[in-house]
């Protein structure tokens, strides 16, 4: 099946056996050294967009680089979701689970006003474990998660299933099948 | 003195002895939560280039979110400078110091072409070490390395007169004097 993204696909590389073997790393750095790729990736996941959130919020750290793109070109604030012990001020922490052991992401306790509208943004989909860590972290803050951008989706993980019973719409570019 | 960026700089805020005390944090997280400022800052920084460069290279992890935001205003490719261990392809490293033992960046071997234009970008510059291993790991791959934008000079700590006595170009937006 031709997709309507193929073109931002292609510039994605994958490299066999990254982080351990029996995974096929998908390697979004390559898309975004190409500037006509970096800027029409971002355009499309924009213009897929239902409304304009009030924030958008990148998870750590690739998910910087989605959410400040995409916030410039949205013209919204950027909330930073960042690993445990990076944030200066009072933070409040939510755990997720890692292959082994666990993980904690943190927010500033004020980074949103209660009934914010966010989006979160972050390079990839899997699992969904950090990304539904982010749901609730910023939801224990009185605002609203009603959407999430990736660039790239691996369906087969179920992550963007997970997101969606939660009541997030899930935008990503493209999907990369038997994960 | 009154400068023309006093409406950011009011938009940094200040934490008090972290991550240790005696040190003056100064936090930009309130300034990309606005989304007038962060678009202003960007807009300011992207302005203040005499050319654009080829690549805009971010240092992990602040400086992913200017660096894309740089790259999504000026239209060029973003190259990911990331701490040593996170690259899934072949990279080259360059060592830094810490204020207790040292710490490595990498990049992609074939994250850049010979002679590109660089502008490398991070949210503050203080002493430089993390910055200038990034020059020299660009530079070894063939780069050029002209320029480095941040958000914030603390001018007292020497990095951006460091950055000047390697050719570069050094924009910023605000500077805090004595820290």
């Amino acid at each position: 099946m031709s997709c309507a993204n193929d073109d931002l696909k292609a510039l994605i590389r994958t490299i066999p056996d990254f982080p351990k073997p029996g995974i096929q790393f998908r390697d979004v750095t390559t898309l975004l050294l190409d500037a006509t790729g970096f800027a029409a990736a971002i355009d499309r996941l924009a213009e897929s967009l239902p409304v304009k959130p009030d924030l958008v919020a990148g998870i750590e750290a690739r998910g910087f680089v989605v959410g400040a793109a995409l916030a410039q070109r949205l013209g919204t604030g950027l909330l930073l979701v960042r690993k445990h012990g990076k944030l200066p001020g009072e933070t409040i922490a939510e755990e997720y689970a890692l292959e082994y052991g666990t993980d904690r992401l943190a927010i500033h306790v004020d980074a949103c006003a209660p009934g914010a509208d966010i989006l979160i943004a972050d390079d990839l989909i899997a699992t969904g474990g950090t990304a539904l860590a982010t749901v609730r972290l910023l939801r224990r803050t009185g605002a609203r998660v009603t959407g999430a951008a990736f660039l790239v989706d691996l369906p087969d993980l179920g992550g963007a299933d997970r997101l969606r019973a939660e009541e997030l719409r899930v935008h990503s570019l493209m999907a990369f099948e038997g994960d």
